[in-house]
């Protein structure tokens, strides 16, 4: 069984890739860093990301939603006069509608998940980093901002100047996420090319996450997701170069020392593997653009590749 | 200035033939006992009813939601495995959501309902006929029901011994509606020809509206739900029928004695006349189908000439 850790549509890609391979032997834990209440609905962005992608309902022009969706529920919110920065089409309204009223009757989140995947026929375990509510609060130089705020409503616009897991101190590792951890049959773990900050940072932010990639029994890969220096998707770029980093796969590498053994990086940066080594890391370059589901199994397999090397 | 109290589909016509001829000299107030919470959602099935009936946006074929409608967000539900017996259309979604939301941070029932009604352009007023919630009960053979179990999901079959409205007693009237009874420039009262037991009795049931019904200032009149026997809509007559009462406009006429001056009963019914009038009520038959929106305006405007001629 291998646990990949995942944020939005580059963690999404290489989680199905990676259910290609293994099926059923798969436990994707999923930020819930970006979850929020809108319209008084509970909206898991991250997780309907991976749940639709591995149910091959997604849509793969927007990287966000679902395939063939219709509009008519927004436009109609807008003659009411509600909100509507942030698009909810009528398909995908149905998942939060149907996650919002479990939680209210009690429901864990990672439950409610569990559901709703085994519905969509998604063959891999989907889990929330944690059941308990973390808030990413981005602090940029017009202050600080609820996450979708800054990501959905601003376009990422402000200069970001540091950011706070909210509630992430207090979080318990999801139930599921922990018992992934303790599996016998545990054999690898995948960070996803996801943000590292924006999407790995709110589970690194959770002690108890943390310690478990810390004192992992079996190795831990990564997947760059800069690529020649830019972010294939999503704000990461920006941010790198807004908090004073390098945008760089060596950045990249050298923020999850002491989580991970080996990493993947694009071909295109394989100059770089020399000094990802010096940092006492296994590296491979690879062509890691998931372009299609195919790539994505592709780049999965190299990952499994290299973690079967390092076990 | 007209105040017409009404239900579901019968009333929502005749209260648009009074717009028609009033345009916003009107204020209608509706029926709130059918209100339920369902998916998390506060869903108003009258009070929608009336409003997008009175914008012009009603569905004529169905009698409920809104013409032109998809059902997207419905097709993903059952897809999901969440409830689906009762029909949510994807704009019409629009309208549970955000006066879910705007009810969630406080506002009162009748502020939603006026902003939602002054957003689609409807001229009347529209007022709920209490801000606290009230909750018909359906005593059947099978044990006391909520109405919408009874109504739309066992499709009105067990048998009625009784109803009872939950939380009347200790209901206010709504302030707008309150309003309306108070206001000098009030001319008269039209009760609506909708069900006598499941439209107007929640109203019926709040003490203080039966009170402002009974010492009314102005003329008031009914206009008859049921034409030679039947009920042109709904389940009125089988419930009369239920109740051991005679299925007939007399029936209904009697059901409002203490609260009207005149009845408005059909013209296939015009042998009642006499015994209507011998209640002490002024009576009149003409054609009280509402089948198109010139017949709304004509009994609108038969209604208000019986209005006048008791002034």
């Amino acid at each position: 069984m291998i646990l990949a850790l995942a944020g939005g549509v580059g963690g999404a890609k290489l989680a199905a890739g990676l259910q290609q391979v293994l099926g059923d032997k798969l436990t994707v834990a999923v930020n819930t860093g970006d979850d929020f209440r809108h319209l008084g609905l509970a909206i898991s962005p991250d997780l309907d990301t991976v749940m639709y992608t591995l149910a091959g309902i997604n849509n793969p022009q927007t990287g966000w939603g679902l395939a063939g969706e219709s509009w008519s529920f927004m436009d109609m919110m807008g003659k009411l006069g509600g909100e509507t920065w942030f698009r909810l089409g009528d398909r995908d309204l149905a998942t939060h509608v149907e996650r919002s009223r479990r939680l209210a009757s009690g429901e864990p989140l990672s439950a409610v998940t569990a559901a709703l995947c085994e519905r969509l026929g998604v063959p891999a375990r989907v889990v929330p980093m944690s059941d308990d509510p973390v808030h990413t609060m981005v602090q940029t130089e017009s202050g600080e901002l609820a996450f979708q705020d800054y990501f959905v409503r601003l376009h990422c616009e402000p200069a970001v100047r540091g950011l706070r897991f909210d509630g992430a101190a207090a979080a318990r590792i999801g139930t599921a996420f922990a018992d992934a951890f303790a599996a016998p049959t545990l054999e690898g773990i995948a960070i996803c090319p996801s943000n590292p900050y924006l999407s790995i940072g709110p589970m690194r932010a959770i002690p108890e996450i943390e310690q478990q990639l810390r004192r992992r029994r079996v190795p831990a890969v990564a997947v760059s997701p800069i690529i020649a220096g830019r972010a294939v998707k999503g704000p990461a770029e920006k941010i790198m170069r807004e908090l004073g980093r390098e945008v760089s796969a060596l950045e990249v590498a050298r923020g999850y020392l002491g989580l991970i053994d080996g990493f993947v990086l694009d071909a295109q940066d394989a100059a770089l593997t020399g000094a990802i080594e010096a940092l006492g890391l296994r590296a491979i370059a690879i062509d890691t653009l998931m372009s299609d589901t195919a790539r994505s199994a592709a780049v999965a397999r190299e990952t499994l590749r290299l973690i079967a090397s390092l076990a």
